[in-house]
């Protein structure tokens, strides 16, 4: 026995923050209520009927009757990955429309699952054309088109007009990415004609990160059933967690309970503000932020049509250490704001309003800060931003 | 926009229930505070010392200096999985020594990783000896050896002592389940000489349901290293995962930072009472329960020397229906007990006393209701126990 890894800790003591960064984003207080309940089985006839809820709630948030809707057990990262593991076999093309970093993590995962990966490309910042998907599909026949909807490396929200029509005509399964699209920008998954979709429980949700809802059409379950062999990925085989979460209620493995309750209160809350108020709402803070920004000279990297209400990304003016200011608003102010991620590293803040944090006095409180104490981080005005922080 | 999916729901309201089934068990007041403190950032400074402080604290609670010892961001299963996809390349023997229902799990997840799976089986209620898993080794020549060291579905302790001697012998990597063992069971990793381990956060730990701590030992890395292709699995790739577990805190996924600060809590506690003193309690609680349900001619299935003290099988009397007996427990006293899984299923009752649980108000609790109100569900008895119920 040795006391070798054996640290004394006082209590855990976090401080509040306020998340305006890409994700994590403050839950909803009484989210963290839930959170906190006593555990009860995974098993429970209340827990069963508690799942139930949350896959009535999520379809009501995605727009969807898709039977298959359910959160995975892990974050957003797990449902993506369990998109492509359900439905890819070995060879299978997929075509990843890549316009930023989670495209690229997209097609690190297909191939891992043995696809043959295609991919056709934008600049960061960008969003596809119809004739671009189109020409796509043509040239690489994919049984699978991934695309992200809202870009969070960039704060590009991806047109779908169009886009599952043309997936159809080419006998495709189309794959949406609505990480930070979910519960906070208008999202039709069965309008739109998506066959497979993830998102994650941290964003439009106003859930501590954890979850990470999953959704699979008819089309997708056909090619599911079809496979030659099993899933390659017990965890997130849905064809093993329908006989838990759909009528049989097998055991697969112990849920997340508490994660769950989080989870059934951050849709319920949804739920009782309507989707279109909480879309509206998101599109009324995002505008306040952006003209906001404008009137303080600060440049948006993308252009007005393609922007996402959740995820805003501004260009960190040349003569300023855009990590130094990050780094006050965090420690001064306890506001987190986040840098670029890819090819957008050193050149954007992303700033988020989502969810819980998609408020007024929000977006109020950091105009305020970038104008009163941003010009101090000017290269200028070096010694008085040394005296500040 | 439909509104066929918008329940109107009430607030959560779960009632508070005693968990003595197979897991969930109850959490620690304190870790489900910790649980419900508002989000920080998954790159923030103050929650990157965070991780440290839980990776420090799981290498204490398993006795082991590995330095890839960390929470997956997934349930137990997900830990499970992380131990195979890690090191199991296509073709490499995988020898499951299967004596219970996660030996199976095992062999199900090794073939889904293209490994040429053999096993070797006892029936549930037995251990191995050290001859039968030598033979096994000769004969399999196997990568892997994958035991079970405590089985949930059955109650069997495995002894452990020599069997890494003997996988080294033959230049093999020993892989352990331990998730109803770390926190309540003596569990030496570096002196058993084991090269990968996964546990749950919701047992021993006192936590909910969500995070899945996994070790990987120098052997296990060095056969990581040495790869030909990507691990075929991205959530679980710890080669990505040490990256932002380790010094360098790449941006992996956006890690599940609530339960992180739970298990924090939860391993804090255990460092307090201390180790020994975790066993200890768990030992004495357990024998009190063992000598309560002998003195009322309950027979348990596991003998004496290999009864795991985190979870007891108890052979259901044959004029008993045990599941109206464990419906009327949740019901009426909120209480959860454990049916069998697998080979036991209908045989045998699960009852665990774990982390938190594993006192002896508990035990009384539950010797008292065997006593008063098990005899009105005998057969003989049916009459009484319709009035009861």
């Amino acid at each position: 026995m040795s006391d070798r890894h054996r640290l004394s800790l006082a209590p855990i003591d976090t401080p509040e923050r306020l998340l305006l960064g890409p994700g994590p984003s403050n839950a909803h207080p009484t989210v963290l209520e839930a959170l906190s309940r006593s555990p009860i089985g995974h098993l429970d006839p209340l827990y069963v009927a508690l799942m139930g809820e949350v896959q009535e709630l999520l379809r009501y948030t995605w727009q969807t009757d898709n039977r298959l809707t359910l959160p995975m057990s892990g974050t957003g990262s797990a449902a993506m990955e369990a998109t492509i593991a359900n439905v890819v076999e070995p060879g299978d093309t997929v075509l990843v429309a890549v316009k930023g970093y989670f495209g690229l993590r997209l097609q690190d995962m297909a191939g891992r699952y043995r696809a043959n990966v295609q991919t056709i490309e934008k600049p960061w910042g960008e969003a596809f054309s119809l004739e671009e998907i189109e020409a796509g599909l043509k040239q690489h026949k994919p049984k699978v088109l991934a695309i992200v909807h809202a870009e969070t490396s960039t704060g590009v929200c991806q047109p779908m007009e169009g886009i599952g029509d043309l997936c159809r005509q080419h006998d495709c399964l189309l794959l949406l990415d609505t990480v930070t699209s979910l519960g906070a920008v208008p999202l039709f998954l069965d309008e739109w004609k998506v066959d497979l979709a993830y998102s994650c429980s941290q964003k439009g949700l106003s859930c501590p990160p954890g979850l990470g809802p999953f959704s699979m059409g008819p089309r997708a379950e056909d090619k599911l059933m079809a496979r030659s062999g099993k899933v390659p990925n017990w965890y997130l085989d849905v064809s093993l967690l329908n006989q838990y979460w759909g009528s049989d209620r097998v055991y697969h493995h112990t849920a997340p309970v508490n994660m769950n309750f989080g989870m059934r209160e951050a849709l319920r809350l949804i739920a009782e503000e309507g989707l279109e108020n909480v879309w509206a709402r998101h599109r009324r803070n995002a505008e306040r932020l952006w003209n906001g920004l404008e009137r303080l000279g600060l440049a948006l990297h993308v252009p007005s049509e393609l922007r996402l209400p959740t995820l805003t990304t501004v260009r960190i003016p040349e003569d300023v250490d855009g990590k130094a200011f990050t780094l006050h608003l965090l420690n001064k102010h306890g506001i987190e704001v986040g840098g670029g991620l890819g090819a957008l590293a050193g050149k954007v803040w992303r700033i988020g309003l989502m969810g819980y944090n998609s408020r007024e006095d929000n977006v109020d409180l950091l105009l305020n800060l970038l104008e009163e104490e941003l010009p101090a981080f000017r290269s200028s005005a070096s010694a008085v931003a040394a005296a500040v922080a």
